[in-house]
């Protein structure tokens, strides 16, 4: 899994009906980093430092099987100091 | 997910019968970026920064479990700005 | 999907049975970059700029889910020019 | 799979229930690399150069199909010196 | 599938039953690359260039859809030169 932080929710209106109403963030892996996209199972706000699985784990993480993610927020990281 | 900009239609008159007509859009993740293929399950047209999801996940957001797929559009983001 | 450009056949004749004797090519996405070894699902020849799948999607795009494939030409492009 | 090195344990009080309470590891690749997180299928110690399954196979690996994993540590090499 | 040398037999006593006792090699895209874990479905020795296969497709080359590899060789090449 990939130490990610939150950066912002990402605003989708036209979207596929599988996403559903799921809130997507903005996540990096560091400041300045590649900005993903993910989809939160927990609950979290910006500058959260987050746990994030990706592969097929993503699917089920996200709460069934046919959800399309490849990328969702399993844990927030009780403490992390990026390096 | 990745975060992508449409550059535009990928023109592929032979291929394999399982991809349909589903149209095929030229997408980089940055100006300049390696560019890729995605299916477009949304409807974009260039210029759209769209969601793209990947690993297995982007087989059923392209309609159907059996969809040879590894990257596939989800999503138009409201506002982007590529920094 | 990756765009890739065909470059030669790869012989190996010690291989797992699965593989079968589908063709198995050596493509990159540059000039120059570094190859990678895809299965032929279309019936390219050198110098073809290709669409190839990858992630599990490969596999049914070889012909079966068994089949043990992890990148897989789906597509021949049209036009191409590498930049 | 990949050779990672354990740094330490990560703790991450608000997770997703199906991550259970397996223990997750920080690993690295190398001294100062990006870090990562693993579930632990062993029982590892920092300092221990393990074995890193990703993709699909580590959600079994970490114990069923189910589980949202796409790194698990599979086995603990005997001996390995970074270059 | 990548193109990789093997470099020698990677030797972890304390595994997960599951490996069973498959051999594990050493392998690397170039002298000098990152060094990665290949289960071997074919009988190799260092120095032999090979074809090894990721994702999910790794898993099922290894013998079984249960099997935890997400890097399989499923093939020697019989004429390679690294460039």
């Amino acid at each position: 899994m990939k130490i990610m932080r939150v950066e912002k929710t990402l605003v989708s209106t036209n979207r596929i009906g599988e996403l559903g109403h799921r809130p997507l963030l903005v996540v990096t892996d560091k400041p300045g980093g590649t900005p993903q996209v993910a989809v939160d199972a927990i609950g979290c706000i910006p500058g959260d430092w987050v746990i994030c699985v990706g592969s097929s784990a993503a699917r089920e993480a996200a709460g069934s099987k046919s959800y399309p993610s490849d990328l969702t927020i399993v844990g927030i990281i009780d403490q992390w100091s990026a390096e």
